[in-house]
């Protein structure tokens, strides 16, 4: 790349940040990473610092070097971030990373701007797990920050289970959420620049044990389409948003509920890179440059399968018609999202029956 | 990537290798470059070594590191890959690429297999020009080798044009070839791997100065379509041939003619990044390590205008509504090839209403 291109350094190199940096050269953006792995995905592809996320002098340095800093990840250090500021452009802005990072600072969010949400109560001391009763059981005790993939949370059907489970979590600050009947899990990923937003179709996300192994898009439905983004766009004016942002959502017989948001791509937004005009990826590229964002209309239906622990053998994937594999070059590990692969239809029954042989296959 | 992760070399390190290295990425390959340039457009995205394409020690490191080596320009040294056999396969095969690489070779590959082409005579000696006569006039003049992109050509109306021409190009070998009156360009690329072949739709071509500026795909006509594949097939066995090979064809009053080969991926494929269900990258690189292909068929219709020359202003390329930009990462230089732009559309006639748009824009 000649000097004048736009370089955006990325904090965390994981598949996120591997599919970032792919997504930037054909626009001629390089992306540089960040990663104490120095043979992690994202470095595997693109240049990289290996540091710990939050050592100072290394995100100075990765600041020091790009026209904009953003994440792949948002679990990083709040001060270490807001130690960036002068240096470079933090995108997405560093309160809506905050607000993402603490499951109370979220409902709270949630609860400021009118958008509904699982009824809570805040765990602070043993005295608050009394109040948590009004929720009524079964309830879910998350701890109110480092959880995704179902990490820190537990379930709990009485009063002693609850008081349990806070110990087993270390008696860490927590929120104790009432639980949520719910018919479906969706999601919606958005873009924001300083003059635009534009929103994905609705996506159908299926979980186990807490971790996302496939998602159907789009999920449509014009009312809780509009629904979403209303609710989208009212945390990306909260926070004069920039960047790619998801929220998970339940749809429940009573109506939609937000779960949690993710201030950067996100795996619900995988099927965007076949199944739709723009990827979620060069649209946050996009977003974070503050140039004109893609389109975001679905190319048919998409499916997309996580491939988690182990990777099945690449050619019997290949050879199934259709499928796009993506290997995010990670070694195996119980649970590890070490790829995904996505199949495209014009049917949507057509795509599903197609998604069940294809799991058949990587079975 | 681990260890164990497949790694083809490629020798040169233009557009065609870093779109390679970059189809490679999601299927957990590892491309490494050759080219001159350390600032290649291949070498901005994937490891490479600069050499030149026939240092023999310069492959023969490439070769030993890699599973296969391939290439991205035809124009390599016969001898140097012919010294790599041993150290790795080379795939397409040399004898493919030695054919691809001369005019003459390359009319009489056509001959033996029946494949109809513009009538021609070999002009090895001034003698010979006096034959070109029974051509008609005008004819084009070719040098037998380095021709691409409309170098190496001259257009004679007369005898006295004729040796002109040929003391312009140096009285270098060359084809008389007698004048086609063609309706359209099409193009085929097709894969194939020791056990399949699959082939793209046609697509339509148009040049300027000899210089490939747009292509829409699919064409859409079946008895041309099965025409072209019966000839790809008949080169594809007559080299056992291993990788991605374009045709390019004159579509004249009398029928499909041949105009000529490469053996690689091509600018006229370049629509399928977004316009088929697997990319002629990706494909290549499939073929080459002899993995199953990818399904060709095409989403919809696409059109493919190159830049070239000077890249337009990357925001009004982006802000123009399902422009898919491809920049290369090089320096402007008059008529060079430095990105591309596809859009895609399900109606053909819309699709060309919206490249003419996107024509203005970047004019």
């Amino acid at each position: 790349m000649s000097k004048d291109e736009p370089r955006v350094g990325i904090i965390g190199a994981g598949q996120l940040g591997r599919m970032l940096a792919l997504a930037g050269y054909p626009l001629g953006i390089e992306c540089v990473l960040l990663d104490k792995d120095p043979r992690s995905p994202g470095a595997q592809v693109a240049p990289s610092i290996a540091a710990e996320l939050d050592d100072h002098d290394a995100l100075r340095r990765l600041a020091r070097g790009v026209d904009v800093v953003t994440l792949d990840i948002e679990n990083v250090s709040i001060d270490a971030l807001a130690a960036l500021a002068g240096v470079a452009e933090i995108r997405p802005p560093v309160a809506a990373v905050a607000a993402a990072q603490d499951r109370l600072a979220e409902k709270e969010l949630f609860r400021e701007l009118g958008i509904p949400a699982a009824p809570f109560v805040a765990i602070d001391r043993a005295e608050d797990l009394g109040h948590a009763a009004a929720l009524g059981w079964p309830l879910l005790l998350k701890t109110r920050r480092l959880g995704y993939d179902g990490r820190g949370q537990r379930l709990a059907r009485s009063r002693d289970e609850l008081e349990a489970a806070w110990a087993e979590l270390g008696q860490r600050p927590a929120i104790a959420e009432g639980w949520v009947r719910f018919d479906r899990e969706l999601s919606l990923v958005g873009a924001r620049s300083s003059r635009e937003a534009a929103f994905y179709p609705l996506a159908e996300n299926t979980h186990r044990d807490g971790i996302l192994v496939s998602t159907v898009a789009p999920f449509e439905d014009a009312k809780l389409q509009r629904q979403a983004e209303s609710w989208l766009r009212a945390i990306f004016d909260r926070f004069d948003y920039r960047g790619v942002l998801t929220i998970e959502l339940f749809s429940t017989r009573d109506g939609l509920l937000a779960n949690e948001i993710a201030p950067r791509v996100h795996n619900s937004g995988h099927w965007t890179i076949e199944g739709a005009e723009t990827s979620q990826f060069e649209n946050h590229l996009r977003a974070v440059l503050d140039w004109p964002l893609g389109d975001t209309a679905a190319r048919g239906y998409a499916g997309m399968l996580n491939l988690l622990g182990s990777m099945p053998p690449r050619e019997r994937v290949l050879a199934f018609r259709g499928a796009h594999l993506h290997d995010y070059g990670k070694d195996p590990r119980p649970g590890r999202k070490l790829g995904h692969c996505t199949l495209l239809d014009g049917s949507r029954d057509r795509l599903l029956e197609r998604l069940d042989e294809l799991r058949a296959v990587l079975a």
